[in-house]
């Protein structure tokens, strides 16, 4: 799942459940206000006819009223009779005062001595083995890490640099012994088969394939701003666009034993990365991404030409050109061939889209599709939003990115100064040269507009087209969803202009 | 080229090249006011430097001024010291009152007495040998026929019966002797293969592909309320469901002998429908289409479990599944595996997107790709527009189609009675249960909406949602493009409600 970071929107979601007392004291901390209980007697209370008890440092909770308004869903029920120690400490975004305030006006009890004694979660954090990252990037979440670079510096190359990558982590990196490390292959038609990163390097050829990857929330910071959604504030820096090396999907699993297509429906794909009850982080894709060889579907153990970085899922993740990336599964550790989807949280309860009427308590997940290929998109990169411009020979330079997924190629990419009543034509000043249906990687463009010289401010518009004529919506309003993912409408920066 | 319906936006664009004098005298006739001229004056005006003269009828016109600002574009110059007769029998439309009157205001003299005897042109109607049609159908043009169904009558079948499908004719129905037909096929890497229809259907294998059609200028009526666009005033009815059945395009080119693919670009097909100069429609698909098995591309001589009607493509049509119809090449003549695109008229200098902002002076169509895959669409076909309803139970009954290119299926068709404020998620009726990148149908959808009973008026609108999570753009002012192809904005439709 994709932890919170707008403290309001939790605010306001969990409003309706208890109104929330901000004088409340501390939290977690030992007190003789409250009744004594043992771990015990919390672990009796896992049901709402029971109620749903945990603990918090030394505090127990009575959470009933809580569990249907929690933003993050159902997982909360994981801790029901338990710590929410381990949980907070993998998703740290709770760490906030105004959370554990929230926590406080819950508390019903402290936990005996014996028993708070012997919780030591707070000294282990499972993200003390993650990499450094480019200190440049704008940070979304801590841990998990969530960072994005900011949008000038991803126009700088079509390429994107390992470091300039946006990281999008949904667990703490996991730490793996390469001399260790097997894929595990199975299910429906396959002899089970583990191979190492040896055998995936040496068994197949090598393909390369540039694609771009975008997280399903990039730019929900601007749909965010016509109403608050759950997810974290991606401003738009959440694309890369990377030469990806390894293995062709198709011929590992042929290797496998692959014969029969028949019952095959769905490729799950699991990763190494795990949460604190062992349930690893798992996407799936429709096996037509599979047989279709024109899809390009690789194991790739490089990322421009080096070996994967810790955070892009060192040593193998799959590399499902023109899908969303939360179906690129990192650390991949398992392949399933099956007739289902992935059981996953992200894949049946995650990275889904709806109608701007369904809100938190309307929606059924079930009702909706997981997302895979992803809709046409760009961004304004340069000049950045609310920014001081000065203009040359009465020009205003525009530079950005354009994408669209399912190999589905940028035909153009328009500008407006001035709300559509003009628009002029970008240039492109890179894209591949690639395949009808297999255009995997992003553009970079550019443009020169006139405009009015007495204007102060003003707004810069860009939409995109792609090689189905399909077009970016208009705006935010009518395709806005409540986890802010496809946040594809028209990008709308202001700019004041400066002498 | 599609022909001119609109006279209107005949008359704005000519407007600049010349004051029409709507007074000027009945045309083409002898007249002894004017200069005789010979058929071989005529013919040595040919370039602008020496003047462009055409005759109608007994009538000489020195239209010099005039070509640039044709609606039908270059084609004009085919008739450059010539007579325009034949033409305007083959695009009929021309032969209205208004554009009479213009062409008079070129006239300059009038033809010998020997020559105009020889003009037999009159007679002889291309068209004599059409089909009859469904007499409910909307007639866009008579001849060529471009006719559609009434929108309610399309959403009674999700299998659109054969005299219900919507007849894009870009020339006149050629009259095809089965005994006689050949299909020629050649091309980079090919044996030259004439193949009868018999050959075809025993050959090879017969499969069938259930596929919605769609012309590209689908809708077009409601993107000219915008501001006005040159083309045929489909009003949503121009698609269509059908089965088509046929032999695997990639099977027939494997037995003409493709082995090597690596220098192919493009497919090109030629249909049996010429214009007056022995020009054949023609259009071209990527190569990519062909080799991608997935794409489903057919050779086909049955729609709906019967031989092709003659309007359809009889004998042979080729079937492009997720394509605009005007790469279906009905009368299919030839085909040819080449590096290039199709040269025709129709690939080059026609159905394809601009900006906004590009006008007739400005275009450029080499600038522009080809249109191929078509973008999500869908269309409110019960109520219509302007129509009186009744609510139900304070309900209103709305259904209609979505559809989208490119093989994706549609997720979700969202409606809304209040511009936006609340939005409906219709049932989808009908739907194919087909593979991931393979739902070439359309859909039938049905919701039924609560409306403020105090309303006498109100706006309905429909959009829908594919499977890349692609949407139809809110309305038609920024996609507006000159030719009014692809006009996919959210439908809106306005009802007065009844008591």
């Amino acid at each position: 799942m994709e932890t919170i970071n707008s403290v309001e929107a939790i605010m306001v979601r969990i409003g309706k459940c208890k109104k929330v007392k901000l004088e409340a004291e501390a939290n977690g901390q030992k007190s003789t206000a409250y009744p004594i209980f043992s771990v015990t007697d919390v672990r009796k209370h896992t049901t709402k006819e029971d109620g749903i008890w945990v603990t918090y440092k030394d505090g127990v909770y009575n959470i009933t009223d809580f569990v249907d308004g929690h933003p993050g869903g159902d997982v909360i029920m994981m801790a029901a009779g338990n710590a929410i120690d381990p949980f907070w400490n993998l998703y740290a975004v709770h760490k906030q005062p105004q959370i554990l305030k929230i926590l406080e006006t819950y508390r019903i009890g402290t936990l005996s001595d014996a028993d708070a004694e012997g919780d030591s979660s707070e000294t282990l954090d499972p993200y003390a083995g993650d990499p450094k990252r480019n200190p440049s990037f704008i940070i979304n979440s801590e841990k998990p890490y969530n960072g994005e670079p900011p949008l000038p510096m991803l126009v700088e190359n079509f390429i994107t640099p390992t470091d300039v990558f946006y990281v999008r982590n949904h667990l703490p990196v996991p730490q793996i012994d390469v001399e260790d490390y097997t894929l595990e292959i199975g299910g429906i038609g396959l002899r089970e088969t583990s191979l190492t990163l040896d055998d995936l390097k040496t068994k197949f050829p090598k393909v390369s394939v540039t694609a771009a990857i975008q997280c399903a929330g990039n730019r929900r910071a601007d749909m965010t701003k016509v109403k608050p959604v759950k997810g974290l504030n991606w401003n738009g820096g959440a694309i890369g666009n990377a030469v990806w090396s390894g293995a062709p999907l198709i011929d590992v699993l042929k290797f496998c034993g692959l014969t029969d297509l028949s019952k095959i429906r769905h490729i799950q794909f699991e990763g190494l990365d795990m949460d604190v009850t062992n349930v690893s982080y798992g996407a799936s894709i429709p096996v037509e991404k599979l047989f279709n060889p024109h899809c390009d579907v690789i194991l790739a153990y490089e990322m421009n030409g080096e070996p994967l970085p810790l955070d892009h899922g060192f040593p193998l993740r799959v590399i499902v050109p023109g899908v969303v990336g939360a179906r690129n599964v990192k650390w991949l550790g398992r392949i399933i061939l099956s007739e289902e989807e992935s059981s996953s949280h992200w894949q049946q309860n995650d990275y889904k889209g709806f109608s701007p009427s369904i809100d938190w308590d309307t929606v059924d997940f079930k009702s909706a599709a997981a997302i895979q290929e992803l809709p046409v998109i760009s961004a304004i990169c340069v000049p950045t939003n609310e920014s001081n411009v000065k203009l040359k020979d009465g020009k205003l330079v525009v530079q950005g990115y354009a994408w669209s997924g399912g190999g589905c190629k940028i035909l153009r990419v328009d500008i407006t100064a001035d709300k559509g009543k003009m628009w002029y034509t970008a240039d492109i000043v890179n894209q591949e040269d690639a395949a009808a249906g297999r255009c995997w990687s992003w553009v970079l463009w550019k443009a020169e507009i006139p405009i009015d010289k007495n204007l102060k401010q003003t707004e810069i518009w860009a939409k995109a087209v792609d090689s189905n004529y399909n077009v970016q919506p208009e705006s935010f309003e009518n395709i806005w969803n409540l986890r802010g993912v496809l946040a594809n409408a028209y990008h709308k920066i202001k700019i004041n202009i400066v002498q």
